[in-house]
């Protein structure tokens, strides 16, 4: 099994969210972060204003998926999150060993 | 050494950490996260009231362990966390390469 | 490539984000949380003041970086998240198998 951690612009929460939603995601978890990327001292765009890039408000989505639905789920968070601006965001791929459904107590990928 | 990631309900945290100190375990981290599982559309307990499964609060509990308390950490969890209704969570197992314990530069199982 | 987690003294970020931008890692997410290693029971200092060591506030910082600049890093979070008290945090290493870069689709050492 594979985890999806994507840090999105929070304005695309949505979009990530049915994205991932249409293509069969069953669950995700969602934080609230501050970040930044490469411009540090130039400028983004954040709700319309323009602020030095120091630490700007993100959402990290993590999605713990099976291994033949990562390729799909990646390409379902570019297409929803991309602006084409600085900022978009970055998507990092793990590996994990063990999911267990605590209600059920099934494992593997029949409990994510 | 391991990871642990436990989402679970909010109010079942003083549980976990009870449980997890009383099989030995020495530091974890907490996070505020939302999240939804498998019922979209249907409804969910929180606080006695019953909202549609969209995104619901919970906690993100983080341990990292020798492997050899892996087990015990994972049926101490779902002990604490278990109330039987939808939404009880899950466990995420993940391997961790290195630990370093800032204070005492003590490094791998000694730093846990 | 790598992921860094550090949990640290919040009132260190500042300095360990120098530290970083300072041997050239170019981005980085901070997260705010809650945790406590092993003084239960016994007191930590925070704001100047004494607490009893249940969950204290922390920050978690995360950065993926390329496998060559792990070594450094890790130094110059050491170095400036240090103050010999307890409580000065801990830091975990794991394994980033993907990274891609939402802007320009860029994928793996290029995207960080
Ligand atoms: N190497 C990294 N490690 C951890 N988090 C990162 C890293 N790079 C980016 N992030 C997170 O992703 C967020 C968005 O990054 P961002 O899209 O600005 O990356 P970038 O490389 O600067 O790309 P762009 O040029 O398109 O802005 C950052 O605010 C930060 O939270
Ligand atoms: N595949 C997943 N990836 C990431 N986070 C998940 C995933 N599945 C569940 N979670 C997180 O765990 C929380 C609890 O999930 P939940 O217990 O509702 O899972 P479920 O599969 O719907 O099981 P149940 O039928 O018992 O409700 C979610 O709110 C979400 O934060
Ligand atoms: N095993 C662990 N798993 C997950 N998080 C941990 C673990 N140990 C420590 N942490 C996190 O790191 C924070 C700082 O830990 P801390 O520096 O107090 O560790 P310690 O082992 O008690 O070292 P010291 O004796 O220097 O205080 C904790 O508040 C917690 O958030
Ligand atoms: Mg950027
Ligand atoms: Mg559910
Ligand atoms: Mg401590």
């Amino acid at each position: 099994m594979k985890k999806l951690e994507a840090v999105i612009k929070p304005f695309k929460l949505d979009e990530v969210r049915e994205a991932l939603s249409a293509i069969g995601v069953n669950g995700l978890t969602v934080t609230e972060v501050k970040g930044f990327g490469r411009q540090k001292g130039h400028t983004e765009l954040y709700r319309g204003a323009e602020y030095v890039v120091d630490f700007l408000p993100k959402i990290k989505v993590e999605v713990v998926l099976a291994e033949n639905m990562l390729d799909n789920a990646i390409e379902a968070i570019i297409k929803a999150a991309h602006t084409g601006k600085i900022g978009d965001g970055k998507i990092f791929v793990t590996s994990v060993e063990q999911v267990i459904r605590i209600r059920t107590g099934e494992t593997g990928e029949a409990a994510i």
